[in-house]
């Protein structure tokens, strides 16, 4: 029995600094409290400015009533408290408030349950004044209850405590008399003072939980746009003697298209000099003609590796350029990470150790058997721990180093999970500001473990959920149980993913897609061909024919039609919409029409409602029922709404009639009540 | 703010000796550890022989095999290993293996996830062979193998050792030949060798969770019978002059019959001292008459309080016979345990610290406004935990010392969880034999909570689930998530529950109600009137008329007709058959008819089958379709089965046809299959 890996000392910013000891129960008991990831062993995910709840069962002994509230820790250790509610239905007992950490790092929280005699007194007064039952002794709870108060709020609350100690001055002072149940009965409905005094909760038996681990990462992690290209297609140009790639500055010349239609991240693939050994061709064929450039994914030849810039896309120089201009523009440039080797990276000489040397001598490539994947030789993370880990980590500062902020990660689940665990624990040490998008499409166990681990974002299942059920029922899991640990991106489409949803090319149905990703999640991406509606695809398969990965792809952008003017305005209104940033506040309304998605997005009084065909060919018909509680809208009110894509108005009740056709598929409507 | 009992130190034996680090995943990740409560704060529970499963998700990067076991450590030290074996689907990643303790005490469990180099080379080598892929490799791979499993069972295996020695020496000496392929094809077609090498896994990886506690009580903590009955009752006798009360001597007059039905457990209502302030009459009024013996539950009067004993009933010698004589028919004597005092307790002058003064200065009576409960004063647990706390383990101990062995605790609800937490913990460290039964009739979270924190028994919600999917929910609820924390005791009736669906005396809806509870539950109980059917409500409300609780009621058990034969059927049957000693086998099948219920419970080759129409005044009909699955029972045979209420015996396959009708509700069948 061999545990390597389990050596490696695994630094803790995502866990807990004093473990959340299991507890028993305290004097008021508190269980069940979310979010909590595996124990308390990763700490609960969110970003600055991002609202979350909290909750937990709370309950007691017989009839007198409790209270409960979380207390925030910001990193350096003010406390913020926020009193919980009760959820329907009361029988669960779950208490709920929803939470706002406001700076990155290594936040806690706890709730903390107590006795609340005032509620309890208040409770029983109703009912004793209403029977005349216990008048005197109820009027001396009160004093005794309103001297508490006057106390307890003179340093914070100084209005309040004032306002008690004239009332106490007024109506105690000569002890009961006649008038004292009137007193009380005005007390009971006095909301000012009820308000005054829920503020300011009595809290007996103050029984907290253990403060547990909430990691804060910068809002980007949570909100992104994302564009994807290939720099070596930019610019590409096909000669007599064969092509000449595209480069850093050829590429560079397309940011500020990329920047008008409002994306922030340019996410580009593998920059490092590509093997030639097993060098894949055109469409993923094992016979490369000359001049193929490759898979990008086979990283590594005599030029360098993970740390080289592959000599056709420029040197070190244009490379920062090519960075400055992006971040000029508003963007982050994403780098693609993919810990693998081509069979000519420096690495199978330098390190041999980092790979799996078979019983025959040779080094072990990708297998799934009976398929062999001979351009790529897999890490062995067990051998040498010690030092591949240290090796990713110096690989990712030295890009860093360089100006970039953002990795995509290459099926980071066929790493093993415990060192992605290390990696991120590290880069929350020393690059907080640094985010890891996993490209895990995979079991669900395993893409949530990469979330727990400390992945900043992750691909989705989304390209293949595309029935209004498995909508609603999949963003009902990310933003629900799932949001504390699974930060989704809806990608459109990838280079490895060309949606069997889009592959007829109908224009509508990019248009849907998109609306529905740029709407649905915080963030969303998108690779490029997606705005002029590329399709073709290997037949039966959900590949793209011709596919960039393994051959240049130059694009006339200006070609029409295409799709960016509609992807224009997404992006901007996802930027104008707080609404849209947020992943947790999603609610689905009624439509009457499998084929027509409603929902709605809120922030403070931000509040959106998208109302989707997923029908590309045909007009759909529906009856829209809007939940006005999701939304928080008065009942007794009409709404305003207005459409952000067509300039449309109406004013609607909780009922309304959709009428929604290919060529305007979408609403997406801002919601006001005056 | 005041946290008196946050003050008290708790003993932990129910909680883990080192409290279970959250730990971050391992090589091999492990997550979801079930049965887990509340973080490792309290032990799953089981008892002396009791199979339960032990699940967690486990998954791991690429392709590789991995392999899952539990490690369960008994008190001593010892520790035995089951392996786990993967669930539907296997998208989930769940993996589960049953366990059995097997003697009393703390316990702990953890799983181990590891990489499993041969069933990794398993997979591989039926792909690669059929291909004629890398025969010499896979060669080469297989040697190694082998090598390492005759190494690693030499001392454990030795026959298999040995079987290993030979196969290599045979197909390996002479290096890759010609035959070598087809020895590959038989070895990995060869059951002998694959049973061998699964039993011996290759475990590289190693990846433990932490250990989480388990406790294990006696057996009877989960399979019991419980008889109710009121000694005072039991040879009470009116005279001209009025009631003379029975006592200890002539209720032990009935210990035989109640054995000889087959229960092991007598349950007596509080024999304490009744207090005379406020005492409640005939019927719960509050004008008593002279001779009125008043509630048992009004414990306390000048005579004395929770240590003393009724002058009517008896005295200590007397109550020690009546122990003994229980203990010689086989049975427990379980005592009340009712918190609360009435205004005549000698606590209430020796310790008013334990009671709670109104500002009146009077000490509070139990309310719940407008109701008042004058003739109970509850205890205040927080003014002097250190004392009540203490005085409470003394009262215990003292009736421990007298011969009890079981206390059924009175409205645990209405204390605070935190004591019992307390006392359950202590008694595990000083009386692990000493059962306690909680009386909560409340909100789930509550009666769960007092189940987390050791009580090894609670009244359930049995009495309200009569229709058929309210049955299965909440069995399946019981014998799932519940089952590591709350083991149900199926109460046909209670002094405080007379059952509407009894109320109009139909003798065979008592036959059902019977049969379900000694059935379905491991662990029943019944109050002394059930066999007579007795069923007089007051009107509207499940409540006796003439409530036992406030009279006398000496009964004639030998009128007829009366369900005693049925009685003793059922706890005979319970005794013979392990299957109905144990909750967490059962399993619905379906009967195509709403009002008859199927379900099974197994015990290795003891297998039961309850078929039970929940209507009492008409026949009903239905096919039977039984999930030979969940049997264990072999698709390709036929079974046998024999009612043991009618004697029948037929032959079925998966379908049966039903006919149940009034007098013969129920078929209590003994599968087997030849």
């Amino acid at each position: 029995m061999s545990t390597p890996g389990s050596n490696v000392s695994i630094p803790l910013p995502l866990a807990p600094s004093v473990p959340p000891f299991p507890r028993g129960v305290g004097r008021i008991p508190v269980v069940k409290v979310e979010p909590v990831i595996e124990g308390g062993a990763y700490a609960a995910q969110a970003v600055v400015g991002e609202a979350f709840p909290v909750s937990a069962r709370v309950f007691r002994e017989g009839h007198d009533a409790l209270g409960a509230r979380v207390v925030l820790t910001s990193p350096d250790g003010q406390e913020s408290l926020y009193p919980m509610t009760q959820i329907w239905p009361a029988g669960l007992d779950i208490y709920e408030a929803w939470v706002t950490p406001d700076s990155q790092g290594r936040w806690t929280f706890r709730v903390e349950a107590f006795s609340d005699p005032w509620r309890t007194w208040l409770h029983d007064a109703r009912i004793k004044l209403d029977g005349n039952i216990d008048e005197e002794l109820v009027w001396g709870q009160a004093q005794q209850l309103l001297e508490t108060f006057a106390q307890q709020t003179w340093s914070t609350d100084r209005s309040t405590s004032t306002k008690l100690k004239t009332l106490l001055k007024t109506h105690f002072a000569d002890g009961f008399t006649s008038t004292s149940t009137t007193f009380l009965q005005e007390l009971i409905a006095d909301q000012d003072i009820l308000e005054r005094l829920e503020r300011n909760p009595l809290c007996e038996l103050l029984s907290p939980t253990a403060d547990f681990p909430l990691w804060v990462d910068r809002r980007q992690a949570l909100f992104s746009s994302w564009y994807e290209m290939f720099p070596r297609s930019q610019g590409a140009k096909k000669t007599k003697t064969g092509w000449t790639s595209g480069n850093f500055t050829s590429a560079a010349g397309r940011l500020k298209s990329i920047a008008a239609m409002g994306f922030d991240v340019v996410y580009l693939p593998p920059i490092h000099p590509i093997g030639s050994a097993f060098r894949k061709g055109k469409n993923n064929t094992l016979t490369p003609e000359p001049g193929d450039p490759g898979s990008p994914w086979a990283v590594g030849n005599k030029d360098g590796g993970h740390d080289a810039i592959h000599p056709d896309l420029g040197d070190f120089d244009s490379f920062a350029s090519f960075v400055a201009q992006a971040k000029k523009l508003g963007m982050e440039v994403a780098l693609d990470f993919a810990l693998q080797a081509s069979p000519d990276h420096p690495w199978v000489t330098s390190h041999p150790q980092w790979f799996t040397t078979r019983i025959d001598g040779t080094i072990a490539y990708a297998e799934n058997p009976p398929k062999k994947y001979q351009d790529i030789y897999p890490i062995n993370f067990d051998q040498d721990p010690e030092g591949i880990y240290q090796e990713c980590l110096r690989l990712i500062e030295f890009w860093v180093d360089k100006g970039v902020t953002i990795f995509r990660v290459d099926n980071p689940h066929t790493k093993p999970l415990q060192f992605w665990a290390w990696l991120m624990a590290e880069m929350r040490l020393r690059h907080p500001d640094v985010l890891f998008l996993a490209e895990a499409f995979t079991r669900p166990e395993m893409m949530h473990g990469l979330g727990k681990i400390g992945f900043h974002q992750s691909y989705t299942y989304f390209t293949w959920r595309t029935e209004k059920w498995e909508l609603e029922e999949y963003l009902t899991q990310l933003a629900g149980e799932m949001a504390p640990f699974y930060r989704p991106n809806f990608f459109v489409n990838t280079p490895d993913i060309n949606p069997y949803y889009l592959q007829d090319g109908n224009q509508a149905g990019f248009a849907i897609r998109a609306i529905l990703a740029a709407t649905m999640s915080p963030s969303w991406g998108m690779y490029s061909g997606y705005e002029l509606f590329e399709h073709a695809a290997v037949e039966g398969r959900e590949e793209y024919l011709n596919s960039e990965k393994y051959e240049y792809r130059p694009r006339d952008y200006s070609a029409t039609p295409n799709l960016t003017g509609l992807i224009t305005s997404l992006n901007r209104l996802r930027q104008e919409h707080p609404a849209l940033q947020s992943l947790r506040t999603i609610r689905f309304h009624d439509t009457a029409n499998d084929q027509i998605i409603a929902y709605s997005k809120t922030a403070g009084e931000d509040r959106l409602l998208m109302v989707v065909s997923l029908n590309f060919t045909e007009t759909q018909e529906g009856h829209l029922h809007l939940n006005y509680d999701a939304l928080g809208l008065d009942h007794t009110k009409e709404i305003h709404v207005r459409d952000q894509l067509s300039g449309q108005e109406w004013i609607w009740g909780t009922e309304a009639y959709l009428n929604l056709y290919p060529a305007h598929p979408a609403h997406i409507l801002v919601i006001t009540q005056p």
